[in-house]
């Protein structure tokens, strides 16, 4: 099933959220033995959660910290999911971008070889060097518009001609590189004045929202600002929710708060 | 020992060459076999070539599209170059860079996994998330400043004030990321205009230079505004310079034949 066929029955039915799956070899709970513990403790958040969530979110960051290894347990965790929960989209964290030739490197791992739904991009060289990515209409790839972090304006906001390049960013890549319908961008809950600006911008363009809870980003205002077809990445907060062997059920818990007030801010 | 020592020693000898080693499954001569395919091509133009380099620079994508056991052949490539030539130094070119939590992961992978000396970096999310980076002070991170592929310019040409946004990454970065001397920046050879005005900027700061073959980058004239402290990359035209048995000959050739261009213009 395509990116848009998957998120757009999820919103139907107003889940919006996407839990981040970024596992940290020290905080998995001590009871999760073996060589595949990632995998298992993915798998216990995935079983506890998949009813409410929108879409999961595997940061490569995390798996490549654990060498090989890492990313035999990201694709075991793919595979479990697309077995598991055909209908629940994946997306990639991998903030990557290369030339055109070497794009297609990247192309193989993540949509042949990991079969995620849509991956996260640089946009500094511009659209032909991504066309290898942007020729895959089935998929979603999301452009780095409004980063989440701290400092995220100190490029972001540089000014061409009165408008900051993150706008430039969002205009250029709405008119120019979504031919396929298949473009979606990021932006971080902690800016939701340029999320306002963007969604004006983007138009039904999906938009990945991190940077809720850990980083301390405005549920509300970002809602508000994005007000449809968005999903709302939460991390830290529901995967580490407890250290114990509830891990699982703390997760659902702090995975259903979100989802519910998600749902009461939609309705409003 | 630390990169600088590395390239600094290289650069004396009069040693600019970075040879890329870009594995693609179909193109390894069909005379190595074995699991472990692409690390005994690997090594085998590295035995061909290690006395004329300055520098070995895998790029990701292309192991990372063989999965798990890609990574593998990487760990394995990158071991053998430090185990056997410890006064060589590796650059990955990952083109990475995340919200600066999840950047530690990456840092990890980098300098911790695969013990490389040098990474390639975006500028889009700026300073403070690159930070877990930056912080390592025997490393070097290589910046995307001005790339070499043929539509760069579409956001790195854009105006702030007159300047070219590369102007203004090169300008930022030279002043307030170089705190510890450990950054570089990436300049495609197939913009020889835009490398003398950020050797301008850069002053001592090594540029890695892409672009050169393949890509059609002018060697001459990139040298020419580059000056000193630089990389002059070459991956294709090196490895696949052959897809029969003599290929480590073959690339030993090509390679030594652009050693002794660089050296020659170095030389005018």
């Amino acid at each position: 099933m395509e990116f848009k066929k998957k998120v757009q029955k999820k919103w139907k039915e107003k889940k919006y959220l996407c839990i981040g799956l970024d596992p940290v070899l020290d905080k998995i709970p001590k009871s999760i033995k073996g060589k595949d513990k990632v995998f298992q403790f993915n798998r216990a958040i995935i079983d506890a959660t998949a009813d409410i969530v929108c879409a999961y979110k595997p940061n490569s960051a995390f798996y490549e910290a654990m060498g090989a290894s890492g990313i035999e347990q990201l694709k075991k965790t793919c595979d479990y999911i697309n077995k598991k929960h055909p209908d629940i989209a994946i997306l990639l964290d991998a903030k990557r971008a290369d030339i055109d030739s070497t794009n297609e490197g990247y192309v193989t791992f993540v949509f042949d070889y990991l079969k995620v739904d849509a991956v996260t991009l640089h946009p500094y060289l511009g659209y032909t060097s991504l066309k290898p990515f942007l020729d895959r209409k089935e998929k979603c790839l999301i452009i780095l518009c409004r980063t989440s972090n701290i400092g995220a304006g100190e490029f972001q906001d540089l000014l061409i001609k009165n408008k900051p390049l993150y706008e430039v960013v969002a205009e250029r890549v709405s008119k120019s590189w979504n031919k396929n319908n298949n473009v979606g961008f990021v932006v971080g809950a902690t800016y939701p004045k340029e999320m306002k600006t963007i969604r004006r911008i983007a138009k039904e363009m999906p938009i990945l929202i991190p940077g809720i809870g850990a980083q301390g980003g405005d549920l509300v205002s970002s809602i508000k600002s994005a007000k449809k077809n968005f999903l709302i990445s939460s991390s830290r907060g529901i995967i580490y929710a407890s250290r114990g062997k509830d891990f699982a059920k703390a997760a659902r818990k702090e995975a259903e708060q979100l989802h519910n007030e998600i749902k009461q801010y939609i309705n409003e």
